[in-house]
């Protein structure tokens, strides 16, 4: 790295710019996953279960083919079958085979020459089901006489004589349990319960997809990652996957839930199938919530042990996640976020992966990590009340810092959660004083951020201007903050960047746009590519001036002789380096590939003040503080747009949001009527503190900014129920109707 | 280079296997120019001067914008002025300032919400013209009283008191002039003429562009080289290079024609002017054939001396062309050309570039070298038949070989004229006895091919299946000779190789498919960014296998250990290590940017039987005979397909082909009617002889093919005419009227 992390003196760094896509935002020139058009192109439907549990006994498609207009018709049959290369359960969950797993499992699909007929014709394919037993709860799954979803679909990690439908089964931890225990004064052990919830993104699924008879496709597609895709959707149909070009659309929204395929690998199908004409579907808001992945729900014991001076001895978590009818629910990271906060001398993690008829679960947001909050910061604080101890001394007495080994492992090197604790103690919010049924709330909250596959290009055009290509699509303002330290490291203006999210045949392989990765990992190797091209540039400047190439610096954004050298020539700026390139040696570019090292992790600390009505038991948010470690905010707003997300996104977890079922298994809620996200009206502003503990691992400082911070709002606002109430909720969401029965009980509910 | 240039031992390099856009292009599904939609868009058109050079006096576009859906009009006015970064009048050229320079010049354009719109508002816009003289013909336009078109244009290169049109003059030779013509038994000089030809492609330019107020641009083009356009583009309006993504659409045929900018410009124009959204143009085939970029014609005196044995002993060319009313004419390759074919002790050359009242010429096929070829080849037919020689022996006894001066001054390396000189005396056609009105001639040509700035980037998929990123627009089979040389590299089959035209945006500065380059050039680069990919895995291997990289072969799609460790593991084949690249150091690539060295220049020769009807001047081609040097031929189809395609469209070169204006200056066969390119009925089966002297600068020994066929077809079908007739024809085109007043008045025409 060129640039030493701790230099605060930056051009670029810390500003905040207009983001280079606004302009297209504002004015509706962007364009989205529905927006794109294709000559000859056929639009999609596609006919999903009503029921939760069923053995699809025939289906009949010919009244669907006999309309004009009416191009192909798929189903499972039409899949390639023994195919290796994806453990994932996608082909099963893209297209139902057998038997229908939930409410909303594609069970066929259609393409015709406009959208409604697609539509008139999914309504005349008819299926025929048997009704099998179903089952929702995770902790109804668990049980040993539930009915069996996927019989031998657990792996080696379950032992023998488990419950049915547990499919993968974690246990780890370090310490002497036992002793933590018995050196405690308080040892408390509580169940949470959470529901699942979705990852409520504006912009629903949409993609066109094209594939020949020849196995070349093409896809546009709104994703988080587009090489996730192609491989995913290769694998479902048995493609070669370099064979296969996607392009990423903008993207409104995706919070994790859109960096796996659902109805993607049926547009290809169904292209295939009518003859290699594009085919385009777009999801409507029912079939988002009823067909992609939401979050597991989650039903957790927690059990700590403190001192009654608050020093954390032991802690203990027991964690049973449903993920749908599939293995995948969050399981691991949820236990590995569990105690992260803390320096604890034991600790202990159990978890069970359990199948339900429910749709397979997607990644949101720092995956588990929100739940593990919700039941261990409940219970701190359950416990600080219990022995009159203040939250933020308790959390500052047993907060990890550098050199703590974490209880999922590691050991942190510098990181930033007291600064985030000594942030709120200092914030005014802190200080305000709260009248009758107000209560505050604190917690804290962990994700570790991530790396991932990365491959970077970047070219330097012939008037001195750069583009960056990436393969990570911009979500949160990322081609600003690529723009911003790409332009800082060669010395140029921020408009001098362009910064372009390429197709998968553009560039070598590329993880999401998740994990809280894109501005740590891509940024990154947008500066070793950046630093690439600047070599070369002295390079040529070198040849030029006929001196040693490592006897030219690059400053402000030109090559200067250094050393014995100094002076002698006059800077030679990138703009006259680029108009020669021709006649120096042709193109200039750099690049990077790998799997940067250096992730930062991040902790957060939230305080959050509620009124609860006792007649209603509404809770209202009087005012909401997120102090979290940004390692280093490269664009400052958009950090805080992160930061407040995550809060929103959380807020609606702990007080509304959840997949309600029937008794007939059949999602009740399936419109954003009756799954209430936060509205603007629902919600205060969020205040936002930026601390910065650089992350040594970065060139400039970054860590992971977009997960952390839905993780601490659940627990908080419980806690602050609870201050409120008088009663402790430990089962989300605290709906008013919850509160309410808890108050009029006068018990924790 | 892993290959040994001179093995022949190869797997997929020399076979020929289907094209990876076959399909596409068959079924249709291929997108070309005019085939992209995009939400919002709109639709241009563009107000063409009628007259040949006239002073715009005033633009009213009042009634057109009071059309309801007409959006934008834009003329000179709309765009920058005072800019640098484009040495080639193409803003000029794009839209008329002051004068309208030729008949068809831009001087307004319209957007509006549909195709029809645009065109009636085009119809309504009002131009007040003043008439100017004007000038055609280039022996007219450098006469020293011709209407001065652009005075002041005249580059530094023209001496004082030179005609007014006379933008630029060459001149230059080696050896003794005048001892060389002292020492031929017969020295011979002649005039030759050629009219200006369109390259005729199928597909007429088609654009959608679109400009935001931010500076920021997208365009959607068919053309040989986006990254010309965006380059041309920018320096027109004023934009940030890097700003502009261009991606290329298919394309229906360049042959040179599509490496500048025409009305690409107005569309963005029109497309800021419109609020930022895209506007699509569409160019009909009279405003191709008026407005876009013919040859030059040219005006050629030819003076060559020659024993009475055959030996050329001295050559002088002067050259007068006209390519439109901006500087460009190709004077100075076609004098490079003229004598490239042959070893001679002294030549000089003379060139003039004038400007006349037609439209800008552009690049056709080997430029300059057609009209060298006619002029040069035919007085070398001319001088054979006077001194009795024959035409073949008389080439073979002065052709250039490996060590050769060339006349216009590097020295050749390994070539191969002589070996397509011996090709064609050993081919059977050349032994065909002729009838009565029938000839044979015979005419050897040159192209220098090229190198040109070149960035590829390659990646390996998670299947091992690779992609191969590249910037020259496929129009001869290129996805296929790429996906051949890398799949040969890499050891894995055709099909898992996808070969990816990407966008501006996504590679550094890449010249267009021009010059024959893309077979040598992106293939040379492609090769060599394959082997750093491959240098990488095995490195991975090595990694595994824990020994030294260096001992790490490539075998068959397989790292292997070799050395002292040779056979201690079994092969690593390209799908193991990709299937694990996320666990073993991220995405593999390679990338090559820069100017390949190494370009070997290409010779052919062709041998044409006519029969001239003596009743019309009609003249049949009986057979027709190519035999070219392609160093290595890739895929031999391809190959033989550029050698025809070249043949095709000298034969149309030669009888029928040219632009006719009026004596008030405009164009008089705008239409492919009156424009006759030559179709299949015309013509024989064009018979193809691949010669294969290996170009050691390209690691398949590839030389360019695709230019080098256009140049003999001129001379020698007129050489056969005149074996046929007894008449010599130096006036391009030999059209049935002139060969019949030729025959009838019993002189040369």
């Amino acid at each position: 790295m060129a640039k030493d992390e701790f230099n605060t003196e930056f051009k670029l760094v810390g500003t905040r710019p207009n983001r280079p896509d606004g302009l297209d935002k504002v004015t509706g020139r962007a364009r989205y996953g529905a927006d794109m058009t294709m000559p000859g192109m056929l639009w999609g439907a596609v006919v999903r279960s009503p029921h939760a549990h069923a053995r699809i006994k025939k289906i009949d498609a010919s009244k669907a083919l006999a309309l004009e207009g009416v191009k192909a018709v798929v189903t499972r049959a039409d899949f390639p079958t023994g195919l290796t290369g994806e453990d994932w359960n996608l082909q099963e969950n893209s297209m139902a085979g057998d038997v229908a797993l939930y409410d909303g499992h594609a069970v066929a699909a259609v393409a015709a020459t406009s959208a409604l007929l697609a539509q008139d014709a999914a309504a005349l394919i008819e299926v025929e089901y048997e009704l099998l037993p179903h089952v929702i709860d995770v902790d109804d799954a668990i049980k040993p006489d539930a009915p069996a979803i996927r019989p031998g679909s657990a792996d080696h990690s379950v032992p023998e004589g488990f419950p049915p439908n547990v499919v993968r089964y974690i246990d780890y931890g370090h310490g002497d349990l036992d002793a933590g225990f018995a050196a405690a004064d308080l040892v408390m052990e509580k169940t949470y319960l959470t529901e699942a919830t979705h990852q409520g993104y504006i912009e629903p699924q949409a993609c066109v997809g094209q594939l020949g008879a020849d196995g070349k496709g093409e896809m546009w597609v709104c994703t988080q990652g587009h090489w996730f895709i192609r491989q995913m959707c290769s694998a479902v149909l048995g493609l070669e996957v370099a064979q296969l070009r996607v392009t990423a659309s903008e993207i409104g929204g995706g919070f994790g839930g859109k960096t796996m395929v659902f109805m993607e690998p049926l547009s290809l199908a169904l292209s295939k199938k009518a003859g290699g004409r594009p085919v385009k579907l777009v999801m409507n808001r029912a079939e988002v919530l009823r067909a992609t992945g939401p979050t597991a729900s989650a039903s957790m014991d927690v059990k700590i042990g403190m001192t009654k001076d608050g020093k954390m001895t032991a802690g203990k978590a027991v964690f049973r996640m449903q993920g749908g009818a599939f293995p995948g629910a969050p399981v691991d990271s949820a236990l590995d976020c569990a105690f992260a906060n803390y320096d604890m001398p034991a600790v202990y993690h159990e978890g069970f992966d359990v199948l339900a008829n429910r749709p397979k679960a997607a990644a949101y947001r720092a995956p588990g990590s929100p739940m593990a909050a919700f039941a261990v910061e409940s219970l701190v604080d359950e416990m600080c009340r219990e022995l009159g101890l203040d939250p933020v001394e308790v959390r500052l007495k047993n907060a990890a810092r550098e050199g703590t080994k974490a209880s999922y492992g590691p050991t942190y090197n510098k990181i930033g959660l007291v600064e985030t604790l000594e942030a709120v103690k200092a914030h005014p919010n802190y200080a305000v004083p709260l009248g009758p049924n107000q209560g505050r709330g604190v917690a804290s909250g962990f994700w570790f951020n991530y790396n991932g596959d990365t491959a970077v290009s970047m070219a330097i055009a012939e008037d001195g201007t750069a583009q960056v290509s990436v393969g990570t699509p911009d979500i949160g303002g990322s081609r600003a903050s690529l723009a911003m330290m790409v332009g800082e490291t060669l010395g140029v203006p921020y408009e001098h960047v362009r910064v372009n999210v390429v197709e998968t045949g553009a560039l070598g392989i590329n993880e999401p746009t998740h994990g809280s990765r894109a501005t740590f990992a891509t940024g990154k190797a947008a500066v070793i590519a950046t630093e690439q091209a600047i070599a070369e540039m002295c390079r040529r400047a070198a040849v030029e001036w006929d001196i040693d190439p490592d006897a030219v610096e690059w400053i402000d954004g030109a090559a200067q002789p250094a050393g014995p050298n100094a002076g002698k020539f006059p800077p030679m700026k990138i703009g006259e380096i680029a108009g020669k390139m021709s006649t120096t040696g042709g193109p200039i570019a750099g690049h990077y590939e790998g799997f940067p090292d250096g992730v930062g992790v991040s902790f957060g600390t939230h305080v959050v003040d509620v009124e609860v009505d006792p007649e209603t038991g509404h809770t209202k948010i009087l005012r909401y503080l997120v102090a979290q470690d940004a390692g280093r905010a490269i664009h400052p707003a958009y950090v805080e747009g992160q930061f407040q997300g995550g809060a929103v996104q959380g807020i609606g977890w702990a007080l509304n949001e959840e997949y309600v079922y029937g008794e007939d298994g059949r999602l009740q809620n399936a419109t954003f009527l009756d799954y209430r996200v936060p509205v603007a009206s629902d919600l205060p502003k969020i205040d936002t503190v930026i601390v910065e503990v650089p992350n040594p691992g970065h060139p400039y400082g970054v860590r992971g900014v977009g997960e952390t911070g839905i993780a601490p709002p659940l627990p908080a606002i419980a806690n602050a129920v609870a201050a409120a109430t008088g009663q402790r909720l430990r089962h989300l969401p605290m709906t008013p109707v919850k509160v309410l029965a808890a108050i009029q009980a006068g018990q924790d509910g």
